[in-house]
């Protein structure tokens, strides 16, 4: 069979075949098949649909491309979370310690800012010396020594969804649920996990704006990996405004030490604290909700949590003296505040637009490998409900970049929307699958 | 705007402007735009559709990646006649001489043999020294002095839809109308034609085997020609069985010429003095249709056009002693004929499966470069609606190869169907538009 008779036969809205996309899959991470007929097949997979079979099948093709991590020495279950990406969203920098504080393991292999939203690589980075680029004999290593271990991709995990991820963001099909599900997915089964945790945001500042769509994803994530034997929980979250407190790199680290030391008030720590406690449930160390709730926010409160995270980043070759100095970590060292025009209730935040006003201004990259500023952060001061008064503070801008403050200033000024009667604040916490 | 971008907009149904369509055209032409984006973009507009608007825009810049021809100094109408494509298919070597006889000049680019169909270049090389690579100054040179000139496609003439023709046939895009129609019209207008016949086949040794789709691509040919100021006519044509006695390429020439000394019987040299008269209309030297048919017939009988072809014949390097004495064309060594094994009416000829067999017996390329075996023929003896008795001759093949006469002949048993009660024969002229 050659690869136009695969491409013929999903434009013409056949099912292929788990060998079918076998030979896609192979053939095209081998360069025996090049990227115009994978491109034709995409597009017309996009237009014309997978199936459930189709879509399983990527995923193992994809998943089995590379190797697949085992970790039958380490006598812990090993679980991952994975966040669909956000603005504000430091989850991680505090659910795999606090989780490792539990008695789960976590191979957690993270990605960079992409588009709008920050990457758990970029805030980690933002910890002097701290490198996410390990040898995967590293990463065991760290893995078994600290009971986490936070890396990025490597050319050894899932190499066609690498590919296959640059050709689908140059021809069109990114935005289409089973390659989403599949990218995801064959990545994170490849750690080798137990269990996983999927964080699917959902509103003006994720991927998936609409509820359906990301209960749809979910639903696709969670039955792949149910397919392929895996404890699996899926949770749609609210992405209508920043999560917490700041948005940039090194004052989304800063808040998640703050949030390891014991600050539980807030959304970000409330989140942090749910999706470790379902990690606990999905890894088999605790069986009851409650009290995995409880085990987690302990694990916190104790310093337990804090301690794993140190010891991470210093095994990682990060300054571990951040922890209790997070003045080590880069601050803007200019300051603008933006203020309330009028009174009443914030009943909208430009989410999107808050995550881009950071990366705009340094804070991500225009291209890869560029350098960036993680000094640039926002600090948000009114959330989506909060009453404001004429004058009152919005979000205050830390930066190096004084030529950008006054464009700056009227877009995040117009991010924000005040209004005289209150509405309705969505729920953190939408869904639980 | 970016490549991606009319990519999402297509693959989102929407329609693309002119501008835009340029964007993609010259892009992709430049080597600018990569065949990964072009093969996408193909894909979504062959699922999504494509509006008459975008046809015509994707003919007018594949036309015009080229050089587009002018005859300002010939001092008379420029008309060609194109086929989509049958078994058996000659007429090119009629209509030209004949048309040029009646005083039209025709500038005929042609194709070479495709899948089953054959390729007038193909039938033309049958004659010894025939030379169709011409540069476009000799083009020129032979249309003025002999009223015709049959070359191939060069790199000048439309260079985009070289480049996409290749692309689509890797990539499943082949079989869209409006890409077909571009494909077609954009290489015979670059002509600078003034006037078009266009004979779409229809049948089981067609492209287009379904009545509906051959109207339907007339009709969309027919409209962007008008569009671009061109008188153009469409016949719909049956290719339900080969067209004339011979199928394969010396043989066919060697019919041709029968004809062009006035051989006048049968389906074959019926069509070539149809389309020889439509010529005549669309190039506007003859208004009456009855008056143009005798023209033709006229310009056959009295010689004019066997001495057109025998002067372009010579003019363009080949032999033009074939045409008096056409047993300097090749033929197979070896004959073998088919006959009847029960008595009844031929009710079916499987079209495409006679072309497929002369080009597996060394009448076609499996590859682009491959020696042609100019002597592989087959002479059709009982055509559709014939009475025969049991041992009649159905078909005599002439061939060099015996290695493969009884696969042949097996094929062939099994393409002629034998029936007891005689089925309607289709009409060879379906519908003029």
């Amino acid at each position: 069979m050659r690869p136009q008779d695969l491409i013929e036969k999903k434009r013409d809205g056949g099912e292929l075949t788990a060998a079918e996309i076998a030979l896609l899959v192979r053939g095209y991470t081998a360069g025996e098949i090049p990227d115009y007929q994978m491109a034709a097949w995409l597009m017309a997979g996009l237009l014309r649909g997978l199936s459930d079979g189709e879509t399983a099948a990527l995923v193992e093709e994809m998943l089995h491309s590379g190797i697949v991590l085992e970790h039958p020495d380490l006598g812990l279950p090993t679980v991952d979370k994975h966040s669909t990406g956000g603005v504000g969203d430091k989850t991680s920098l505090v659910v795999a310690p606090a989780a490792a504080a539990c008695g789960v393991a976590v191979p957690m292999i993270s990605g960079r800012a992409l588009a709008h939203t920050g990457g758990t690589l970029d805030k980690l980075e933002a910890i002097p010396g701290f490198r996410t680029n390990l040898t995967l004999e590293e990463f065991r290593q760290v893995l078994a020594e600290c009971g986490l271990a936070l890396i990025g991709q490597t050319a050894e995990i899932a190499p066609a969804d690498r590919k296959l991820y640059a050709l689908r963001d140059l021809t069109g099909t990114v935005p289409f649920r089973p390659y989403i599900c599949a990218s995801i997915m064959s990545k994170k089964l490849a750690e080798g996990i137990d269990g996983l945790v999927l964080d699917v945001k959902t509103g003006n500042g994720a991927f998936m704006r609409e509820d359906e769509d990301a209960r749809a994803l979910a639903r696709m994530m969670v039955g792949v990996g149910q397919r392929m034997g895996k404890r699996v929980t899926a949770l749609i979250t609210d992405m209508n405004q920043p999560l917490g407190r700041w948005v940039g790199n090194a004052v989304e680290t800063a808040e998640a030490i703050a949030t390891l030391r014991g600050d539980l008030r807030g959304d970000f720590a409330a989140l942090s604290i749910e999706l470790t406690a379902r990690m606990l449930q999905v890894g088999g160390v605790v069986g009851d909700l409650a009290q995995a709730r409880q085990q987690a926010t302990e694990a916190i409160r104790s310093g337990a949590a804090l301690e794993r995270f140190q010891r991470v980043i210093e095994r990682q070759g990060g300054d571990p003296r951040v922890v209790d100095d997070p003045q080590r970590l880069a601050q803007g060292r200019y300051q603008r505040t933006v203020r309330a025009r009028r009174a009443g209730t914030v009943v909208g935040i430009e989410t999107a637009e808050v995550g881009r006003i950071v990366m705009d201004w340094g804070g991500g990259r225009k291209r890869l490998g560029d350098p960036i500023d993680y000094g640039v952060g926002l600090e948000i001061q009114a959330r989506l409900g909060q009453e404001v008064a004429v004058g009152d503070p919005l979000v205050t801008a830390w930066y190096n970049d004084p030529s950008l403050v006054d464009q700056m200033e009227t877009r995040l000024a117009a991010a924000w929307k005040i209004a005289e009667s209150p509405r309705p604040v969505p729920p953190l916490i939408r869904e639980v699958m």
